[in-house]
């Protein structure tokens, strides 16, 4: 079941924009990176949640989309995000936030795929720009961006082709490729 | 479900030591980690796994336990995890991992708890005697370790205390204790 709710979780950038999401589903959302493993149990993660359209259309341009695309800016109007979590690190909590944005951040998209949504991780950031529209407080350091909504997209997982590139790639219909690694490309020690 | 299933994954460090694991949990479970999201798709994590008493044993001491509870030096023999994962950076594929691990160890665990398992994400570790009793090869960094088993201990949410702490804490009667920041603690923006 989790595996089920793991694979469909694919990093997707381009959806529906008109399906809304609403400011409870996204409370729902955070409140699964809540109740997630923090280190040290200091819980330094602070979030932003945006879903009015007005709001979107100043974060979408501090967003980099989908590095191995060239030929592609990222999604078209009509097809953007219908909200996002900015996930913010306190440094008045601790200056070190190790990998509890990671933790968060998966346990929201799987909260997301769960209800017929999904999204994408983002890291690629103009933050001085985004904390700018934001109005945050600059003690905040920006994270991670997580872009949600209902996929419009194919995702699927392919194998690694023969010069070993994991770059993602589109064909012709837009399906979008995802190479991954075999499990005994990145296990250590099994026979199996 | 989801949400049932992240609240019963609560970070547990005292096992039913007899009740083992198998290689081949291990392996679904890593599974889940390798279908996870991977910053740029790079894929560098690699995993160690242990599920022998003989290896565990050594592991064991390479690891610091509940660093806020002075009075207790980690699990007793008989209590200790049944199974070890070894999460990895790969430094010819990135010298970055950024939170790769995060993403996979939640979802590794995520898939322990579906199974009536559960664990411990590790940072504090010994790193160079960890290396050196696995003959890890020495270019790889050691990121986390998850620790497994079936979970002997209660562990239950608490609100955090008027003196701001969040150190977690056990009652006369053993129950461990994890105090949490509301929702309204980490959400920016919200009325609700």
């Amino acid at each position: 079941m989790l595996k089920e709710l793991l694979t469909r979780n694919r990093s997707t950038r381009r959806f529906d924009q008109s399906s809304r999401i609403s400011e409870d589903q996204l409370l729902g959302w955070v409140e699964l990176g809540r109740l997630s493993a923090s280190g040290a149990n200091l819980q330094p993660l602070k979030y932003f949640i945006s879903t009015e359209e007005s709001q979107n259309a100043l974060i979408f341009p501090t967003l980099a989309w989908a590095g191995y695309l060239k030929d592609w800016d990222g999604p078209i109007d009509g097809e953007r995000p219908a909200a996002y979590i900015v996930i913010l690190g306190d440094p008045e909590i601790s200056k070190n936030f190790g990998v509890d944005h990671g933790i968060a951040a998966q346990s929201i998209l799987l909260g997301a795929v769960e209800e017929g949504f999904g999204g994408c991780m983002i890291a690629s950031i103009k933050r001085d720009a985004l904390g700018e529209v934001l109005h945050l407080d600059n003690r905040y350091e920006i994270l991670l961006v997580l872009a949600l909504g209902k996929s419009v997209e194919t995702v699927k997982l392919a194998a690694i082709p023969p010069d070993g590139s994991i770059k993602y790639w589109r064909d012709e219909k837009g399906i979008h490729y995802v190479p991954k690694r075999t499990l005994s490309d990145v296990v250590l020690n099994t026979s199996k």
